[in-house]
């Protein structure tokens, strides 16, 4: 019995490696459409998004049998209930590349309004946000989720100078307009998916350290406590 | 032990609909912001998102001591884990109400560009589907649900129009560019609010519909099923 459930929980981290691969490839298609104009990089992420959808419901019957059939430790059972929101947090990241896709599409049909660096360079510290929550995450490893919280400064300073540099083509020349606030759009689904990397990261930290700190005897007091602290609210 | 299952149950759901309720102010006084342009309203918008931040860990520590605690049945298992999701798509939601203030302090500080009629009306569908998502999860109301879906589909509309209105702004008269871009994106936040309703809704559907169908027998059978799957995707 403890050996299958230790399989099935290897298997629950193996279909959330593979599914945050699965959205990483979708942000290079993405932005591939994007930067080189490769309209053949658009239906890989639309095929790939159904992959996802379909995963996410799969790993949630996964964690529902967890803990169904065996009966796992606050510890195994904080992991668990972990992967249900960081499940969650891949599907909605996954979506973001599809936003960005959708935007490509357009802009795949006027000239180009300019190349710009910045928008690969927050897809790659995106995409690598990612790739590194999901490890911290999967291998309980607090440094590591910390250490992609700082990472997020950078996509937001990005996103801040395409804000300003986008918003000058737009005063300047009205024929940009358009093709501007796509651009714009797709720098910030950008920094949403660093966003939902950050959530992933703290979640990562919320699953270790709260092994720590709690237990048994303290799970009642603390029910207790936030009872009375939501009746404050009424 | 049942009778105590079923208040903390109760206590559960309480904590979700006040969490709810305050999502709402939220999103009121942060569109007050912008479109009766009232200062005084800003600052109850980052407070509530300080309670709701605190809410949110302290409704997951109540679901992880449900389960801990009591060995729930399949059906309250599959609530639970729906209260999880819930409980991140409304703390998700709320953020976007302060994403929505910040662009409103902005807009205080120039002049009107125009009393745009279409965000109270996109604010009064989202406040909507907010409450009644919520409802529908916690009463597992599946016709409700279904109900807040349809919703989703006017507050698209209304930000494809608002979309369509700015751009023309924008490209006639350069100097509208920053404010119509801050109107835009608040457009952008309400149809957002929308698409976590919506997620909670589908989170609703999935609680009621799966039990249904999924028992002991099934669950086995699925999660072999679902492993064989994702080795087809490596």
């Amino acid at each position: 019995m403890e050996r299958h459930f230790d399989e099935q929980l290897q298997g629950l981290k193996n279909h959330l490696m593979k599914m945050s691969a699965l959205a990483e490839v979708m942000i290079a298609d993405a932005v591939k459409t994007v930067v080189e104009r490769d309209a053949a990089a658009v239906s890989p992420v639309y095929e790939r998004e159904e992959i996802v959808n379909q995963m996410e419901i799969e790993i949630d019957e996964i964690c529902l049998t967890l803990i169904a059939l065996h009966q796992p430790t606050a510890g195994d059972l904080r992991f668990i209930m972990g992967a249900v929101k960081t499940n969650a947090e891949l599907e909605r990241l996954a979506d973001e590349a599809v936003n960005i896709v959708q935007k490509a599409e357009h802009l795949l049909n006027v000239p180009q309004l300019k190349p710009f660096s910045l928008i690969p360079e927050m897809a790659t510290i995106a995409r690598g946000m990612v790739r590194d929550s999901l490890r911290a995450f999967v291998n309980r490893n607090v440094d590591l989720a910390r250490e992609v919280l700082l990472r997020d400064d950078r996509l937001d300073d990005l996103k801040a100078k395409m804000s300003v540099k986008l918003t000058a083509y737009m005063s300047e020349d009205p024929g940009s307009v358009p093709r501007a606030l796509d651009l714009l759009l797709i720098s910030r689904y950008l920094e949403r998916i660093g966003d939902h990397a950050t959530n992933i990261s703290e979640i990562a930290i919320f699953v270790v350290e709260g092994l720590d700190v709690r237990h048994h005897a303290d799970q009642k007091r603390f029910v207790n406590r936030t009872n009375g602290h939501a009746d404050n609210l009424a």
